[in-house]
């Protein structure tokens, strides 16, 4: 299933796509479940599997023409961030692609070691925005905004020492990340990523969440970034450096996972920092985010 | 006023300390405010002023003996993290004390810089424990279990951009934490601090949230670490390298801060890591974080 947050007169709705591409929001009418009755997309993750199988019985029903049902679908809804507020930051992945590390040690004139083990950083909460939202220049704070496109896993089991032959029954589904990035703030901060990456709106999240059986081969798929039409990034999962087993079991190393956890993968390479000259985005500038089987995330940038 | 979240029957309550030094509930029988009424201490957080108000009535009943809140007042409470689950990670400061970015040089020999602006990372919302939880220690994560005293800053008053001038008035409050690190781990994750940073229990938080007028001069108290009765750290916020106006103002450009959010001011030095040889926690091992005019947090480690 695919599933999107859209805004309705009585606030962010959870809402699940139909065949015909509509979306209805997942507390319709007669539905049973505490977590389906909540509305929120965090809500239907922790209510696991017994939530996912009533929906998919409401889909069906909808999928086949109720017309109670579709009365309550809505063809071209706002789409919000899949989880607007997500309950804690955002975990992130940096150096997961051999080019990207390639193209960054290039760039800055040095050399960068693949670590044995992976990168951890976060973005925090008011960094998410949606998929029809503007992504804020600050010109006082930064002048190097770059993009980011990443596959972003949606943890639904929670847990701890996660094993990776285990990691995928913790998985409830995928998304599209733009990790924004002010890279003058990055290096500015003594090597800490969290505050260059941390600005408002720097996490553009969406359009959906897929479900993991949507994407069963998350470790190979294509992925790419365009900036105003421009292909800059354009790879695939197979490249990552650590997969996403290897991710979910070093980052849950003594550190719980929980349901609506977002982990985003890192970026191959292409990046607008990386090119000779650098290229950072300006005002104006269209940032679309592909995955396949997932989407297309759009963004545009605004001086704030 | 001084603010726990204590453990009731009916769940966690935000609770204000009596001159007697018993906690009486927030949400004490009579209250009008939506905050109070809450019981949370986010909630009476970002009650503002008109909730502090309404609440240093109650408390000046409670204190001038009023006999139907003497009855709700608590002696001996199991005290939790004032903030059990923040909303979002709390941020935290990197090498904010000269001196303890003089003995990790050492330790680790070799040069390190003073950055011209904060090092900001983030521990994750699963990491806080309250004053009388134990800290555990992950044997096959980590033998280099490290503790680290650090005053932390609570915001009112969401923000952006604030300028050091006015960062003041975004302060909300103070309290104790301990930023337990995995060294080791810290190490092997390619540089950036937070997953040797944001183990499980690795945020010991409280015992209390003092506001920001009982602690007029933050910025020249004493704190100290003791670990089995010995001073390992012993200090003055005097000796922050960025002050807590200049973190604020830093934290916040093109950042957004909100009511509740936690900002842990860095820690002076006298770390395990840094003594000859160096000398880390163990199963069973106490560690005392005090500063003055807040308190005392008070944690074991045990083994699981």
């Amino acid at each position: 299933m695919r599933f999107a947050t859209i805004s309705t007169r009585t606030g962010p709705a959870c809402a699940v796509q139909l065949a015909n591409g509509q979306f209805l929001p997942v507390a319709a009418a007669g539905v049973q479940h505490a977590a389906l009755l909540d509305g929120s997309l965090q809500a239907v993750i922790e209510g696991g599997d017994a939530a996912l199988a009533e929906l998919a019985q409401l889909v069906a029903r909808a999928d086949d023409g109720d017309p109670s049902l579709a009365a309550l679908a809505v063809s071209d809804p706002e789409l919000l961030a899949p989880l607007p507020r997500p309950a804690k930051n955002v975990f992130c992945v940096g150096r997961n692609y051999a080019e990207h590390i390639a193209e960054g040690a290039r760039a800055q004139n040095t050399t960068i070691a693949v670590t044995e083990v992976p990168v951890f950083f976060t973005k925090p909460c008011t960094a998410v925005i949606g998929p029809e939202a503007e992504i804020p220049i600050f010109p006082q704070v930064s002048t190097q905004i770059d993009y980011e496109v990443e596959l972003a896993v949606i943890i639904g089991t929670p847990g701890r020492n996660i094993a990776k032959e285990r990691a995928y029954d913790h998985v409830w589904g995928y998304t599209i990340l733009n990790d924004i990035t002010a890279r003058d703030v990055q290096r500015r901060h003594g090597g800490q990523y969290f505050k260059g990456k941390g600005l408002d709106g720097s996490c553009p999240l969406g359009p959906v969440v897929v479900t993991r059986d949507e994407l069963p081969e998350p470790q190979n798929i294509g992925l790419r970034c365009l900036v105003n039409g421009e292909v800059r990034q354009s790879s695939t999962t197979a490249k990552m450096i650590f997969d996403i087993p290897t991710l979910i079991a070093s980052l849950s190393e003594g550190l719980t996972l929980e349901a609506g956890d977002i982990i985003a993968t890192g970026t191959p390479s292409g990046v607008g920092y990386a090119m000779d000259p650098p290229r950072f985005l300006q005002d104006g500038d269209k940032v679309v985010c592909e995955i396949d089987g997932i989407g297309r995330l759009a963004n545009t940038l605004r001086t704030v």
